[in-house]
């Protein structure tokens, strides 16, 4: 018996979240969205999911098996990734979720979310050639003037080049205060650009005939620290001025190395030199100085993407351990003492139901948070009225930094799961598992590691404006409540959530209270737990959330029945599993337990 | 500034465990440890820390990045491991703790596990080959007649032949029961073998001219399941009767093919064929039907040894992390407003500390409950009475499934917070973090999953002679309150470990009785979240143990006193952050949750 194709994401869930538990059409009485219907949506997640499982996925080992190469200067991609890069950009991922006017499909980013969790869940790095294109040409499209957004942004949306985030640096890693590329004003307007920069996502490949990096740099004479950051379009060859519709020529900007790494292997992650001749042209970007706040919103929006890469590579990995679980037989039940009896499938035993319910419980949760999330970034930007955009850009700022985290941690745990359930052939490279394991081991780093995304959540998100995003959380909580009550879920459920809501904003006020004081070490210590604490309380709130459209469908006699009967097992084990560490995780949070703080470098 | 080179081990920790918080030296008032001293366990630990640091270590990475070739139907390893294979036998590994009757040096394991912790840690597959052939060599001293001893023994101990367990086979997996290779007996005596075996470790090689497979296989006519499994040594080349000394001939054992892993990369993995032409000779080791209950002693031993695999390589990479934390240079400290100060080491932000923290209190946990478990192996088999040889005996059966599965487990996050520590470079291959990843997964598949250990625990090891196993260890943590007590340990912490044994007693007792109704499902359907409980309690005594051991070396003022700081610190970590969460752990054991067992197949 051969395990069932795996689907990548399962599309009922799919279509659960974005019509049962989400209601997305509803957004399509807004005037932005006025143009679209339950049948675009559709329309638009089948040509991704039918391309994602048919020519996507099957690219996905080769390309792992043989990384980029780094010949004469340049990079050389797999063939197969030549293949596939412009039927992806015929599906129109690269502008779905863009205004007409710019050449795009309009669709809310709830949408375009999920059906790109197929294509990223069918080859991650291939996706992200296209992933990074949006964000930075978005980027030009909000910040820069009409002669940068007809240079650059019009063809980055239309896929004939690519673009990048070109933010970090050897000696600075995460610390972008420490930027030191530098950029200086010629009289002709454009800057002179000169620097080193490193783990450059897409930086050279050969897929489009031109790059371009939307690169941190300081002009000369700015302020020291991030206020004296500027951001930057530099392309790999530039429209020549004079020549006839701008002939390209090189721009000095060259690859100094390829970084070898553990995953993601379809897409090269370099260091490059920008401006070692002197000759290497940087465009402004908005105005002087603003570059780490503008650069704020691709950060933000990469984040979102990041948790998706991570809920996606989650997914993946938990079908192929559920299709195996369902056609490797071996030992027999518990207590039964026939030897001649025939083996069972492993999905027979407890334990390695467990994995798989945990996987599922992980998988789509995140994805429900990731769909929610998009959901608060549409009505951010396109709500009828001021104060619901406001409210809905609030609940965005404060559950991007979870939905970042929470799928790329516990996802790894996923993805080690779904290696545990193939046993001794998941450590083999001969099956996909553990290929996706490496895979997410970057999620917890790039685009801001776990530790920066706890900062970000404890010391700004849930303090800003008096902890109006928390308050606009609770209400969001207080909806859903009642929702699992009218549903009729099992009332235990939303008692445990209420409560570990109250505890959480408890938490909060008493860290807050640090911070106050001015004892910010104190109020930060435990951002990682605080971190962990907030993403079970937030995940609860997605399942309880899931319980009660899975509620709803069983009343309405929804089927498949055994659909909805999984989300309440997946619920279930939420509640009685996950959710009542948090006491313990309270308590650590409060107590502001002093080990790691006390102990010195020598005493290790 | 350039990291100090990886120690690999703390010597000082190894120097802690073994003369501060055991007393190993006690061990040699026995008659069997009788020639031994403490000056023999340091220089046995000497040499092989030095070898492993100075010959191993530089092995590790080039092996790891060029795996073994099967070529013209044999394993060709990689040349390195043949330079360093004669001097690593040379050291006395192989005999280390057997008798001086069998040519061993008669070592308490508690010195050779630790010492061999180094040589794990330097180049985890390098030194499998000799620990399968101690294994296998055991089993033949143990229960093989004296022509066997003769032909096979001898010549294994001195590192002239090698050895395997031949053990999983294609359509079994981890159900013994089901294994199916056949052994037909001939009139000479010896057996004609015949069947498939998949990922036999070390099953062919280059490094000497012969190799034992201890294999499992059912004589004809033998009872199903496992009362009909015997256990076999079938050589690669067997002796030739008739020719002088037993000229080696091949004995139709073949390799069928390369299983590509993951990690432990110098190590091959392979199905072979035993039999294809009807010529392979196996010599029955014991009696017939017994293979499973002899195959147990290796297996036991082999899961202590998976236990200090997952420690060294814990410990390595957490070696590495702290030496990259405290020289690479991000970012300042929280608070800090001047971005024209210089950038701190990264060993000052607290979240990295906390990450160093956790590594160092799963690590320097694990080798501990490792020392101690080993102890109690020397004390089953060489404690002047009975009465104290059968205690350490229920200790030693009790600790062993944990002692596997914690360094395992934790050791896999904690290897993960290594490369996390390393942040972009650790995603890097130039990087070691990231292959001591891949090598840590297997040690949760291999020598019985953590599914299966956990089972052994809750269903075997806790209720056998009507709990006698956990009332020892009641007394053992008794002793340690008592020791921790005069010591001056903050007494919260012994109080913590009190009530989480209770607990533990309580929890074991309710699901026992689910088990003597009958209900064995319901028994085991938590034996996951038993053995996380369970681990985290043993952890704890561990840590106290070694909280008591440091008061009282700071009483003593004993230097450096920044170690013993250390460990105060890590003791306080577990206790803060660790120990609190077996009241969820012991509540969702006890509630008999049913989410995992009531969902469907269909339901996922």
């Amino acid at each position: 018996m051969t395990a069932p194709q795996n689907p990548l994401l399962n599309d009922r869930d799919v279509e659960f979240l974005l019509y049962e538990v989400l209601d997305a059409p509803r957004l399509c009485e807004l005037p932005h969205f006025a143009d679209h219907a339950r049948e675009t949506f559709d329309l638009y997640l089948k040509s991704c999911r039918r391309f994602a499982r048919d020519v996507l996925f099957p690219t996905y080992k080769p390309v792992d098996e043989s990384p980029p190469r780094f010949e004469g200067g340049a990079i050389k991609v797999h063939p197969a990734l030549k293949q596939v890069f412009r039927p992806m950009v015929e599906l129109g991922v690269l502008a779905a979720t863009r205004p007409a006017a710019v050449g795009g499909q309009q669709l809310p980013l709830v949408v375009a979310t999920l059906a790109g969790a197929y294509l990223m869940a069918a080859n991650l790095s291939a996706c992200s050639y296209l992933g990074l294109t949006t964000g930075a040409a978005h980027l030009i499209e909000t910040f820069g003037d009409d002669a940068l957004k007809a240079a650059f942004m019009t063809r980055m949306y239309a896929g004939e080049w690519t673009g990048t985030m070109a933010l970090t640096e050897p000696q600075a890693g995460s610390s972008l205060a420490d930027v030191q590329t530098r950029a200086a004003r010629t009289e002709a307007g454009h800057y002179l650009v000169r620097g080193s920069k490193i783990f450059i996502s897409g930086g050279d490949h050969d897929l489009t005939e031109n790059i371009v990096h939307l690169t941190l740099a300081r002009i000369e004479g700015a302020p020291p620290g991030i206020k004296g950051v500027s951001l930057f379009a530099v392309p790999k060859r530039r429209p020549e001025r004079g020549t006839e519709g701008g002939q390209l020529v090189p721009n000095d900007v060259e690859v100094a190395g390829m970084i070898h790494k553990i995953g993601w292997r379809g897409l090269p992650s370099l260091s490059m030199s920008f401006g070692e001749r002197g000759d290497c042209h940087g465009y402004l970007v908005g105005s002087p100085h603003q570059g780490i706040a503008y650069m704020f919103q691709m950060m933000n929006e990469a984040r979102i993407m990041v948790g998706v890469n991570a809920a996606a590579t989650a997914s993946a990995a938990y079908h192929e351990a559920l299709g195996y679980a369902l056609v490797r037989p071996q030992g027999r039940r518990l207590g039964s003492r026939d030897p001649a009896a025939p083996q069972v499938p492993i999905i027979e035993h407890a334990d390695v139901r467990r994995m798989l319910l945990r996987q599922k419980a992980i998988v789509e949760g995140s994805l429900a948070l990731l769909a929610t999330t998009a959901l608060f970034a549409d009505l951010a930007a396109h709500a009828a009225d001021a104060e619901e955009r406001a409210r809905a850009q609030r609940l965005l700022d404060l559950l991007t930094p979870v939905a970042k985290t929470f799928p790329a941690e516990k996802g790894f745990e996923s993805n080690a799961l779904a290696v545990q359930v193939h046993g001794g052939y998941g450590y083999s490279s001969e099956y996909l598992p553990e290929a996706w394991l490496r895979d997410q081991k970057l999620n917890s780093i790039h685009e801001g590691t776990t530790g920066i995304q706890g900062l970000d959540l404890l010391g700004r998100k849930v303090v800003a404006e008096g902890g109006a995003a928390l308050r606009a959380l609770g209400g969001e909580i207080q909806r859903t409540l009642g929702r699992a009550q009218r549903a009729g879920v099992e009332p235990a459920w939303g008692e445990r959530l209420g409560a570990a809501a109250s505890l959480l904003d408890e938490v909060t006020a008493h860290l807050a209270e640090a911070g106050a004081r001015g004892d910010v070490d104190r109020m930060l210590r435990h951002s990682a737990d605080y971190m962990e604490l907030a993403s079970t309380v937030v995940i609860a709130w997605q399942w309880l959330e899931m319980a009660a459209a899975a509620r709803e469908g069983l009343a309405r006699g929804s089927s498949p029945a055994g659909f909805l009967e999984g989300k309440l097992c997946a619920a279930q084990y939420w509640f009685s599993t996950e959710l009542p560490r948090v006491d313990a995780l309270a308590a650590l949070c409060r107590s502001g337990e002093d080990s790691y703080a006390r102990i010195e470098p020598a005493w290790f």
